[in-house]
């Protein structure tokens, strides 16, 4: 396939570019971020960057098979609130952003749709949205996942802190690698790293596995961080978001190797010839 | 402590023997079902059964300390529509439905809730509608989990099926346990139980772990179950519920030994003094 | 008509059975209830355990003309909630549950649905909620009611209270006689039964029919209900239930009989022919 | 009381008028009407005639203790809309408007407030905003009627017409009185009055005393309109109209003599004192 | 064409005679008014007149061509709201109005609609509301405007106050020419005119063209109102008010001279023929 | 005064940052954009580019008065969707997501608020959007502009086409001036820039200055801009854009100078004053 479009960002196109570049490009991925505090050392932009990279990498290794949407900036950050600067939108706008993007992408033509979320807080949010999507639009294959949890077999291998998750070494590690601009390297602290370090509500949190009793972060740590983003390196940044990128690719090569998807047959009688 | 009530079914009491369970029960629970197809040989108010049955063990160990409201009996089921009898909510009547039955608790003084729901395809509904319930109600504890997540380490030791979950051995098990009625032992039949019993889309959404990519129950299962639960036993299902019941339990009261919520103070001016 | 199904309890059964069912079924019934007080000796599940009591005896006598939803145990109660234990929902969210519990039947094939609300608070929502959906499914036949307004002739002859209604002698007989668990006989007290024991607004309220000034029933009655429940007894509550029953077979049994609803021609041109 | 605006419509006034006729008029009535058909001889306009012709002879015979509202000229008609010209609102929209425009009312210092409605459709949405309002406004009493069923006694001595409603007799009359415009005599015709007038679902429906089976009125009469409106007369409409506003002003000014309303305490431990 | 209707208002109107009038009559106004302070000389439906009268006066100079709907005598007023008296709706409310009626209209076959709004406090709803409607209704022309909006040329020409707007001597003039009972004459006192007269916020707003920094007018002015009122003539509302129905008129005639509205074909491939 | 934050982008800070700056920096910009089709030669990200630049000059200017938030890079563009890859949010949504962003820019202490929308589109949704922010947050003075119309007047000295508007040479110069990467200069073709190119609806759109007859871009133009940005400069776009910022700024320093916005006393009585 020689054709090779200008760039794969819908926003930086013409119309005629995208209508020339339509028929190649089945998948189109919708990036989700957040302005939110990410502790003492880093941009509020941070999950809107991760998103955004890696949906750009993605699109990159796979071109022209995949256009991107603009980065939405804003999310659900409720429990973010205590710490000044934190913008945050309601669950429910969060969820009419994703279908009426999503909607406008399938009015012009586009099946394969994925959505990706840098920020774990719009998780619920986005769930709901695509729930809803699969029901209306049934000619449509609609799928999501955030940016860490897809490789969270290799978070477990390259981190010690008991406690972790925002603005930890983990993500820190990513930013490294995706913008260094997002971090400050010596302002970062050590947050909450251990059970220990949380308060009692804090510990009971963590201390209950299938159990959800989110905390605001100010309730978890004085410093708006988790785990210990000191000990972050652009290499374990590269290892993680190179490996999200492997993994979305190959799942996006799938999504297009599927057929189309159309509404099964009814499945009705089939008690009768299996009892 | 020598009151008992004579029942900790908020329903099935009279206002003033509420009135006086009150200061003795910190905690209410919010059980949580689903009216939807449980594939040949189990019946459909599977989840409205499994979440009532522990929120009722809960209280019952706990006694006086747990209260329960009336079960929600149809949850969000448009996944399983396509089988004759199926019924759901949309997502945003079922948040509605949660917010408002907490925000009834809270108007009658309880300040400790726990959201507790049968069926998994209510989750994104129930995770949103308690960040909404936490940012307005400052004051509550609030929480919520599955039946089943709450115990995933015992299910993975206790379970084969490399494709398992819905209508799954592991569920009716616990059918088996908490109310035998629901299973027609004798119809019972395999499900999809591997890789190679689903569809392209179906295989390619149980290959990426972290990815989702929702799909329909007539597209995962001509019969609409997954694994094996010709399998099932009430000996794993009692093994499994009962592990559920302690370990909820002793979430609940560490929740009752928890201080009072209260929003923290600000958090401005910490940087001055870490950095 | 041999055939007869294990339970017309939709809940109850599996998917193919309802789906066998479905043909024999034209008719499908919502229950709704509510969890509000009922005054010092009748529990809050009562006008949940009522319409289920109604639904469950109209299916039995139809069998297997009629299935059975799950009833929906919380209604619109915010008249009750000054006394504590009281759940409510808002009007908007009820109808939303009518609407969209009739929508899933109706995708599943119903054409003729019977709404019993055993709450008279529900009745506004359930109205708006019977609105809505007749003007969308203009294939489908759509009634509904209450429980005691079917026999109001009758309760005119059974009970001399000037005022009456909430956990009255009439609705603690209906108690008795299909649950006897809901009531505490030695607890029920005379309630506001004479306009004298109404304070102004209330008294003001009672004494000009056809003009709605709906009170609280913290200031309706210290107790929380109306009339004299001590007079109640299983056998009038017989006679009404029962007589509910039969006339809501009738009704049924009419519904059936009709041919399938079709929106009619356009009366255009009428005028013409007429004048 | 001396003191005597020019006018009670708030429409009419200017803001210092209504300003100082404030304190003097403690009662805000608040008219519904709607723009649907009428059969073949009478105005769409009619039901917001009826309620205007009241709500202004009430507030002249009370002047200056009751100010009027402009009345809303459209309302919930779904059920009319096969007939050409007829308007609707949905039932949630009509909900936000008698909401939006008593909280107007109350900012304003309004205490007491009579939401009058000249159609029947509007009842259920109006019942359910009064139920919110209520509960918002703790402060406020709020009432609400329809016009006829104010008089539903006298309709029955002036009526022999066993299917009569909707421009019936008892309507047109009306009209005839409050203004012979809305009245093109020759053109009315006999509607659907007996049962063997309507079609098989229209019989069921009005055979079932407290089964709501409501029915488009192009299944219900071919012209649109029930009972026999030639036989209306100006005299019977102002017997009728001039009773509404004989009952009405008598409950106004019952209203005007409670006192304020106000929460009343929690009813928290009689159960104590009575059993 | 010789055929003339009754009336060109739908509310006065039977369904027969609407029926026989619509194939003449392609286009259908929406009046919207507003009940808000108008200063002290001048009635709060102002709006509401104004509105209503020149789509009378449209409707009788194109008839039979036009027919006109009740006028909303309410709108979006909030920012008068400091003044006693002044009803307001939610900006969501009046957008969902505007969609219903016009929604209703095009059930019975209206394709061309003009929704004429007498205040412009209203304007945004109503593009909203257009703006929805165009996308829903593809076969819709749609088009609104205010009434002064409209002779803004003229305005200019005969009104030397460098502040004027609300109840100032352009609007009290029509009003003197649609209703003189509108107008209290020796109660108009001259209000905000200048920018001197104003506080400080509202001289910033008002000094710089294309920023909009709207203000309550309880801070605009004391009495409510701009301009100099007392320079209103009956002889200056004719003026402009013939001048609006003379350009509303043109550009109905346009509109009914349009081809039906349809969806354009796609675009696609322009690109290379132009390139 | 001699602080300076690293950046005034909300997203670019840490929250120690932002806690710091906060003091220093009354203003907030909320900076709203599109993706939408800007004919054959212009990136449909402009409407957000030029936005965010306008917004980055304001602030770098006053720094550190002024902070800015994230661009929201959609809007409302429904009448765009006829070309391939414009995204568009509906109207309801846009107002929610300025509501949101404003009210988490007032949790964090901010009281002066400036809107600055790139894109013409969403005029109407953040006028009800200010509008709603305006009632209920009564401590905060809030303002809104586009880009283009604060220099209305040097545009008509600018430009001769009879129509322009959309990407026409105007829009064109400012894209040259704030980002070259925006245009490709040899794809640019003259678009729909006098009346005889329009449609009859679009050349009756055009002709009545004061009605709003809202035309999907397909109709106005086959290329889909207005004008002729062939005439487009750099020079041209800094002329406009640098005034933009000038009067932008100008207006902020005047809004940074007023008196904190407090609720104005009620004006009753002021009639008896001045009558």
């Amino acid at each position: 396939m020689t054709y090779l479009p200008r760039t794969h960002r819908l926003a930086d196109l013409t119309w005629p570019e995208i209508d020339e570049l339509r028929p190649h490009a089945p998948v189109a991925i919708v990036p989700l971020g957040a302005t939110e505090q990410h502790g003492l050392g880093m941009a509020q932009r941070t999950d809107t960057a991760r998103a955004e990279a890696v949906a750009d990498m993605v699109a990159r290794r796979m071109s022209p098979q995949v256009v991107v949407t603009p980065t939405i900036p804003v999310g659900m950050s409720e429990h973010h609130m205590a710490f000044p600067g934190t913008l945050t939108l309601s669950p429910v706008t969060l969820q009419q952003i994703v279908v009426e993007l999503v909607t406008s992408l399938h009015r012009h033509g586009w099946r394969r749709i994925f959505v990706l979320t840098g920020h774990g807080g719009n998780n619920a949010a986005v769930d709901v949205a695509v729930s809803r999507l699969r029901a209306e639009f049934t000619d449509t294959h609609i799928a999501w996942s955030g940016v860490t949890p897809v490789v969270s077999d290799l978070v477990k291998q390259n981190s010690d802190s008991p406690v972790r998750g925002h603005s930890c070494e983990i993500e820190t590690s990513q930013a490294l690698y995706v913008d260094p601009e997002l971090v400050l390297p010596d302002r970062l602290v050590r947050g909450s790293a251990t059970l220990d370090d949380l308060d009692p509500a804090g510990r009971l949190a963590r201390s209950h596995p299938g159990i959800q009793f989110p905390q605001g972060y100010d309730a978890l740590s004085r410093t708006g961080n988790l785990g210990d983003p000191r000990l972050a390196t652009a290499e374990l940044g590269a290892l993680l978001v190179d490996a999200v990128v492997d993994r979305v690719c190959d799942f996006l090569t799938g999504l297009i190797g599927l057929p189309d998807r159309s509404p099964a047959p009814p499945p009705a009688h089939i008690a009768l010839e299996t009892s």
